[in-house]
């Protein structure tokens, strides 16, 4: 046993929640204090700052109720979109809450009949029946609380844009905190929830499984899974709408009308804006929640078939969770270093505070887990390790979720290098656009391509020391220790739409050139963050499904995954397919609803006298309503193909093959969505350098219209799909099919393999 | 034993070799007879043809001077760069000779004294010194082998180019067949020397080895790596040269100076033609002889350490070599249906009489397989599978070798779905150019990933099947299958870089419309069957280097590549990294020596009076030295990385993470590579559809010069590393990295694994 008492675990892993929700309150409280209205009486304190404005003739009454309008326009389309979503996913919900049901209940022939555990020799666990109605019950909790993290902070995000647009007018350093704010508000609120539902779920299945820890975290699974699926729906359906507005907004915009980005004339104008919403932030969202879910998931499960579970050390059996509760406080900590210790004066230092960021979350955390490693473990425990067990100390763990906290510091450090401007290869993208876009895309690509090496090489690395210092445990809490920072983590990523929202805003309200300067600068270095996001989700799910993919293998009781099996093969040469499989969908879904989106586009400029004039209001619910169209009935076929890979794989050809399957998916998934994200991320860039103008050679392919600059928008353009559809739902198919295998391995075990029995 | 005597195999194999020389050379007297010169008393036989050019105000002496011309200056630059290139390459040919008797005279010390056996238990082999000195003989004999089949391509791809275009007067029947019989020469002489070659080495090494057949074996693999390694710099010297060339001329005259392709103005249009024929042509036969060196090298292998080893069976044990032998005959067969069968009369004619040709090989060449199985195989035999053996009967290999064969027919149908302009796929992807170069490059993308797919499943039974039925060997055989028609592949691979030239040189010459369109058509059908070749290669180096990496694994002494344990999977994840890394630098050294390419294509337009008026010559020799330095220059970092790859990786961290870095490159860089090919040819078609406009829809998106069509231009110039360059390289990565593993497997087996050794 540990140093620490259960009593204590029993309260800090509630308390730090708590904490966690009220920080996130508290920021918003402050969030709120910037009023968004037309009404005169409130000009939240910056009367004296006014006549920059009048100088430009801009009247600030009429500006904060265009603001709030176009706040109110992007929210009503985001919550519309999201609610119809929801209600397509609720159906989804309820016939796969029925499959697992059916599924798992058949294992056992719906024997309601205590069986000899497994693991826990000697003891007896509850029926597999049980397992089946828990596990549903799981799914359908995992499934709402990511719903409900999408959907907040989606709110919380259109809470803000057109409060950092207002704020923007004080300054780039009042902007940032109101931007940075409700990042954290996101950020924490999701955090905390999680790990509250999956805390108070424990609790609740423990009333009926008691002594049984190997049935409670075998049914835990299921929350995972239930995370991991919405997420997939929120992030390929979100990723659709948005980028097929993107794509749209800017083929007829920018590059047949020349008008602005944001410009309000361009009828898909609000549906781009809502997309940043549903796509970035609400997808986003979902998707982190997902890893952190599965993360947990698959460390409690091995856990409870280790001496941890078998012993009932309650804290020791914790550890992942308190991991996650110190994470949440030493973000709180982190957090003030951002909005309260330090203020940016300058475009310059935005960049820098966010990368401070992501150091002093790291270096905070590595202490918080020296003292949890220390206190809550036994200096020496026995993990399951397929078949054998393995002795480890505690010291072992402190290495394996520090070595996970740092390769995803590593690679959010190499994202920034691969995708912020400041830097070398995006500024030789940008030069490439010199000979035209064909230059450029070949550059991107190869940058992408590029910028895989180092992430994979430190996902490696932390996969090498922790599988060999904790096994499968410790490849999950590694991916733990990457996400311990993930309140951090979200606040800089859900920080990057919204000031992109926020510089749309400024754009569609007409105000000054000054103010869009400030939010554009915010933006880029949102675009990097965004990157970084992303880079960090990848790097989290690579560990996470690893440590699925783990558990799954445990539970379905293989021993071996051999490569020189044809039906490992097989299984490992099909599953490095499916992500090309996967991406052909989601891009061509891009494609096509892009398509429809420029025709209606073109049709409303040539058919609405005096739009393009300023004269007349485009129609922009119709372009809202394609974007909403296309995503829901597109989300479909890539969504099947992910939820029934694994049902096939393993109902068809058994656990081996889906073994493999979901082997080469992991190694081969991370590599295209790593290099799809930062390709995109870099072209976006290169587009803004050119754009910006801020150095001798930026100046030199500038200014916005010239040749370099048209080829750098073909590239943003191609890049959008890549890095917000394509790219990030790829995460979540590796994941997910891992979380899917693992859920239904016992059905797996007993009944799978049909076709090479048949045969 | 089987059916088929000994004396009789001793005398097949080397028959079957000469008859293919003898018909190579039959076809090369054909196609001479064609004459190319300024000398009006050669008109070859059309005279009564020459009214319609003389309608058109062009003097036929003056052509055929010009064509000579043409031809003479690609032969002599390719022949100079050739040279230039395998003089650097002789270099490292002794060096990595040197590494080679070093590291395996190493692995007992030097010692001169015979050791047991390892598998033929209880007979004495010869030394491991012999082994050493033995496969670096074996080495440089593949790499001359290699060397010799690629110089020879080329000579006579540029021997046919012109003659094809002369012959394009008489009409496009005749101009087929002369592009066809110079493939042909080409497919049979590599086809046959390859054979050859291997089987008097054979012979002369067991005059030292005498019944140690174990020994033989495992010298005769160095073969391959020779092979191989020729192959890789042949590919990514000739893919960098060729697409630096062509991108430089497009981006400056096509899209700037609004010249056509191959508009003798272009100074780069020299450099381009010269590199169809060191890339195309010289690098494609290097490939696929790589392969099927390789195929055999692992076949026997395998053999030799299975009961046909050990029993000291003759024929049985020669199997791979007596597929080979009778798959030549077969492709004589086939290339009699398409010159002298059946006479091509209508362009539309063109590819379905090379789609026939694929056809009818492989129903041939089945009936070959079934007859060879069940004479020179025993009706029950057994194999080496890890450590245990197999048993196998002779039907089970017509079966192995039957799907390889059949799955390379499947691929190559499929990639001539995705590519080639008659069907909705690249159809879809030309009407993407309505609204710009980025969706072109969206939809082009997705196609490339989807059509993966099908191919991978092809792949994936063939590997299943002949896997269970045969272990390792099977999967040899497969490969073997799918390369046995390997003389007909070749035939009309060739033909596409040939009607491309031929093409060229009818521009250059100032020929008339009517001469260009017939040689365009041969031109676009060329696209699709060098797409299909492309195909055929990457399954054939997927199944090939699976079977080296058996035949590695078993050389290594391994039992299981357990994926789950951590030595194992950090290989894969790294491997898996491997084609990216490749790619990225591949890419990028097309993109900047495309860019220098550019600079001195535009500095001579402005630079040299009249040369946009024809009244100046340009200065071609500048354009060939540019893309001569690139391509040597920049074939070295990734040719390190491929050649490094698995000495480090076997040395530091021994042979369980280097399987399972081959592993991991090998179903990762097989989706890399066919989606690139694909991606690249379907740009390419699509943009010759618009140029052609062969229909309602074509014409709609067209003519020359058109936005839609400028877009497509775009895609194709990002298409050509991606297809020529990147794409086809990684199939010999895989290989390669494969085929040295096995090589070096005894000394990684003794000392590496260092680092972990020190941990």
């Amino acid at each position: 046993m540990g140093v620490m008492g259960d009593a204590f675990t029993q309260l800090l892993i509630p308390v730090a929640a708590l904490v966690g929700i009220g920080f996130a309150l508290l920021q918003w409280l402050l969030v709120s204090k910037v009023k968004v209205s037309a009404d005169s009486d409130l000009n939240n304190g910056y009367s004296d700052r006014l006549i920059e404005e009048e100088e430009e003739g801009i009247d600030h009454e009429d500006v904060a109720a265009k603001c709030a309008e176009i706040q109110n326009a992007i929210s009503v389309g985001a919550t519309s979109f999201l609610f119809t979503e929801y209600r397509y996913l609720s159906i989804f919900m309820g016939v796969f809450g029925a499959i697992i049901f059916l599924f798992l209940g058949s294992v056992k022939g719906f024997s309601t009949k205590s069986e000899p555990c497994t693991y826990n020799t000697g003891s007896l666990c509850k029926p597999a029946l049980a397992n089946a109605l828990f596990s549903t019950i799981a799914f359908l909790l995992g499934a709402m609380t990511s719903v409900f993290s999408g959907f907040l902070g989606m709110k919380i995000a259109t809470y803000a844009n057109a409060r950092t647009t207002l704020e923007a007018r004080k300054g780039v350093g009042k902007a940032f905190i109101v931007a940075f704010r409700s990042g954290a508000v996101m950020g924490f609120l999701l955090a905390a929830s999680g790990l509250l539902v999956l805390y108070v779920s424990i609790h609740l299945f423990s009333l009926y499984y008691g002594d049984d820890w190997e049935g409670l975290y075998e049914s835990i699974t299921g929350y995972g899974l239930g995370g991991s699926s919405m997420a997939l729906f929120g992030r390929v359906g979100g990723g659709i709408y948005t980028k097929a507005a993107d794509v749209g907004a800017d083929l007829v915009g920018k590059v047949e009308r020349n008008i602005p980005e944001d410009d309000p004339r361009n009828p898909a104008v609000i549906a781009d804006n809502v997309g940043d919403n549903v796509g970035d932030i609400a997808g986003m969202g979902s998707d982190l929640f997902g890893s952190y879910a599965e993360a947990s998931c698959a460390a409690l499960f091995v856990a409870s078939i280790s001496s941890f579970g078998i012993s009932h050390d309650y804290t020791a059996m914790s550890f992942p969770l308190i991991i996650s509760s110190v994470g949440i406080v030493v973000c709180l900590g982190t957090t003030l270093f951002a909005t309260d210790f330090v203020e940016i004066k300058n475009v310059s230092e935005i960049e820098p505070s966010l990368k401070r960021q992501l150091l002093i979350s790291t270096i905070l955390m590595t202490a918080g887990i020296a003292v949890v490693s220390f206190f809550a473990l036994p200096s020496e425990f026995t993990l399951f390790n397929f078949g054998s067990t393995k002795t480890v100390k505690n010291w072992h763990l402190f290495f394996c979720v520090s070595i996970g906290l740092w390769a995803g510091l590593v690679i959010g450090y190499i994202t920034e290098y691969y995708t912020s401007n400041a830097y070398s290869p995006v500024q030789d993208v940008a030069d490439s656009c010199r000979t035209g876009a064909a230059t450029n895309v070949i550059f991107g690509l190869a940058l992408g391509y590029k910028s895989v090496i180092i992430p994979i090489f430190a996902i490696a690395i932390a996969i090498y020391v922790s599988f060999s210092m904790a096994a499968m445990y410790g490849i999950a809490v590694a991916a733990l220790g990457m996400l311990s920072t993930i309140a951090t983590g979200l606040a800089i990523d859900a920080y990057g739409p919204i000031s992109d929202n926020a510089g749309g805003i400024a754009e569609m309200a007409g105000m000054s050139h000054k103010i869009r300067q400030r939010t554009d600068a915010l933006d880029a270095a949102g675009n990097t963050t965004a990157a970084i996001g992303k880079g960090f989700a990848i790097g989290s799910a690579a560990l996470v499904s690893l440590a699925l993919f783990g558990a799954f293998v445990s539970r379905a009781g293989i021993e071996t995954v051999d490569v020189l099996t044809p039906k490992v093969f097989i299984g490992l040469i099909v599953g490095a397919m499916l992500p090309y499989w996967f991406s052909a969908m989601t891009m061509k879904s891009v494609g096509s609803a892009a398509l429809k989106m420029v025709e209606e586009v073109r049709r409303q400029f040539n058919t609405i006298p005096g739009l393009m004039e300023g004269r007349a209001k485009p129609d922009y619910a119709t372009c809202v309503k394609i974007s909403t169209d296309a995503s829901l009935r597109e989300m479909i076929p890539p969504g099947a193909l992910v939820m029934l890979t694994p049902l096939i794989a393993g109902t068809l050809f058994g656990v081996e093959t889906l073994a493999g399957v979901l082997a080469g998916s992991l190694v081969s998934g991370v590599q295209v969505a790593i290099s799809a994200s930062n390709t995109g991320g870099a072209w976006d860039n290169a587009k803004k350098y050119i754009e910006a103008g801020a150095s001798e050679h930026a100046r030199s392919l500038g200014p916005k219209g010239s040749d370099p600059h048209k080829a750098a928008v073909i590239g943003d353009t191609i890049g959008d799909p890549l890095k917000d559809t394509s790219g990030p739902s790829l995460n979540i198919l590796i994941k997910l099919m891992a979380v899917e295998s693992l859920v239904f391995a016992p059905f797996f075990a007993a009944h799978g393999g049909l076709l090479f029995k048949l045969l």
